[in-house]
């Protein structure tokens, strides 16, 4: 019998709704006017930052609506279920859903923190990450320690004040760092390059597991989106915005092919990295098709000639999913150890407040001990986050 | 016992390298200096087109080589073995490899002519795609109708001569066309558009199918060479090339995703596509979480709310693979009738000449019945050329 009873599920990936005064209770007087802040606009609540104004105060929380009526997201506090901004809210939700803990990534900021990159004034900046850093971990994970996953995202712009960041989170709790499913797309070094060494020597030295959420880069896949030649904007006309979201694992396919042969693996033997929402029924083949092309190309190309990708892999990924049972059926092909379920509260992929539900269905077959790996012990050992006593 | 005897193996990818005189001995005097044609060049042989030097006569051509001698594409014919410019010695090594008929793509016109797209001269490039089909067939093909299969490259810049182009060549016997991979990076209009059309009817009439080849849009994959932020090159540094290659099949993972959302298979329901070189091991888990942004995602997009995602792809589309042994366990997910071997001689993916004995090894545990449609009878019927009697 699957999932039982006393099975917990852990999941590594779900996202949070910030409050209006996140910033605003953090942010030294002189910046308030800067900071973010919400803002009404025409009837909508709007966050303001720096001389900017952003659309959306919650990008794609349709938790609790039917499908039908998805297409719009949410312009006001009142149109989210209280659970996307509310913690105590958020755990009865969590309850109902039969989930015991969450991982949530950041709304406002991006995934990985990009709307401060973005920002004109980086000293402020540096201040809006750290005090989403301070608003996660004191606030919200507080209310609740048995139930939330601290996380911590980075000032990317600065590789050593990203490292000083990732140990001042460690310290007070942070479980893994959020960074950007590419640096590439933000202008900022590749991982074949040598400049993120001093961060995968912090989160090496405070065993913090580096989360690569899809989309966190900015890049969005489809040639539609993202393959146009320059200056020509018709490719767009027509295209519904779904062919992106069946895609966006691309990215992370794309990801894992470039650290598995950027060397930096190698270097940083302890480094963990995982896959948050690339689903994983894609990584057989991905894998198998790196290794036959190490094979063939590795001799006049600039990459490590005794280490098998896919042996790199499985020492140092970790594969996320919500619903994928393709990737199951193949789970030993990927390490059952590596394989941890995702819940994705509040967005459009989500199963909530059926998740458990559905997730014994997709693991129907799968043996016990495997379950418990799945929905729980591999994600308490990838973060550290040992059961209670 | 798989591959018996008497399983022909019908290759859906090879590759042929233009000799010197395709151009010249079809195109108009008028254009002889204009056209195509070889030069010498410090030694290298170059082909000389317009007022361009191309670098390469031979992209990739390496069979034959040894692993450990890679990386330097052929500069002079005699660098080649004869069998990727002759056809009659290209017929003694697919004999040797155990291989009845080969679909070749061209090489200096690129996979689906984006040489001639990107010309000054429409006139003399239209001249000279249809120099490139004829050569193929009148002179290349004719030599062993048995052995080779006809194909055509068409003017992508001008739908209706690519269905006029398309009905010429497949009077002739063409039976497939090689189209870009995507049009988007060549800057034409998406398959979401109904721009392509008149040539997706022209395909429907004479039963021929498309051949999607990857790469042959242009679009290198992975965000070091084509997820950069504009004006930075500092991402492509130290980035082995073996990147993009371990990743070209996310091309035709877009191309699929953006054919199934596209509405054109509902127009057309005779078209068929096939997914050259893009491998097979990924094909079930984009299908299912295509089916699984669609069930969530039609209500407020545009797009079919009938027809499944995966159900198109079973009617409409054709996977290839080389190697695939992750694609191959999976074979009744993807549609045992729906895949197709192919050789790719003479690139470096090609097993050349051990393909037939490679072929029986990832086949070894597959009923005989299920290889004969794998390595011959999928591709005879999707290319509409029957074993002779």
């Amino acid at each position: 019998m699957p999932l039982q009873e006393h099975h917990q599920i852990v999941s590594v990936d779900d996202h949070l709704i910030e409050h209006p005064r996140v910033w605003q209770d953090r942010i030294p007087q002189r910046y308030l006017a800067e900071a973010p802040r919400i803002v009404e606009l025409d009837g909508k609540h709007i966050w303001h930052y720096e001389d900017r104004q952003f659309p959306t105060i919650g990008l794609n929380a349709v938790a609790g609506k039917p499908v039908e009526e998805w297409g719009m997201d949410p312009v006001r506090y009142e149109d989210m279920i209280p659970g996307c901004y509310d913690p105590a809210a958020r755990v009865k939700d969590m309850d109902l859903d039969g989930v015991q803990a969450a991982l949530c990534f950041p709304s406002f900021p991006g995934f990985a923190g990009g709307t401060f990159f973005r920002a004109r004034d980086k000293d402020l900046a540096l201040l809006c990450v750290q005090a989403w850093n301070d608003f996660y971990i004191d606030e919200w994970c507080a209310t609740a320690p048995d139930r939330f996953l601290p996380l911590a995202i980075l000032p990317v712009w600065d590789v050593e004040a990203s490292a000083a960041e990732a140990r001042r989170t460690a310290a007070k709790g942070a479980r893994t760092i959020s960074f950007p499913d590419s640096p590439v797309p933000l202008g900022l070094p590749s991982f074949h390059t040598r400049h993120w060494d001093p961060l995968w020597q912090a989160c090496s030295e405070t065993g913090m597991p580096v989360s690569l959420h899809f989309g966190s880069g900015s890049f969005v896949p489809g040639f539609s989106f993202s393959g146009k030649a320059p200056g020509l904007d018709m490719a767009t006309d027509n295209v519904p915005f779904a062919v992106a979201t069946a895609l966006f694992s691309s990215n992370l396919m794309w990801s894992t092919v470039d650290l598995l042969l950027s060397g930096a693996l190698q270097r940083f033997p302890d480094l963990q990295i995982s896959l948050a929402e690339g689903g994983i029924g894609w990584v057989p083949y991905i894998l198998e098709r790196t290794d036959y092309t190490w094979e063939r190309h590795r001799w006049y190309q600039d990459m490590d000639k005794e280490t098998r990708p896919s042996d790199l892999f499985r020492q140092h990924f970790w594969g996320c999913f919500i619903d994928d049972e393709h990737g199951l059926a193949n789970r030993h092909a990927i390490g059952v150890d590596r394989i941890m379920l995702e819940i994705d509260y509040p967005h459009s992929d989500s199963n909530w407040p059926n998740s458990r539900k559905r997730a014994s269905e997709v693991l129907a077959t799968v043996p016990d001990e495997e379950v418990e790996m799945i929905v729980e012990t591999n994600a308490r050992r990838m973060l550290n986050y040992p059961r209670p006593a």
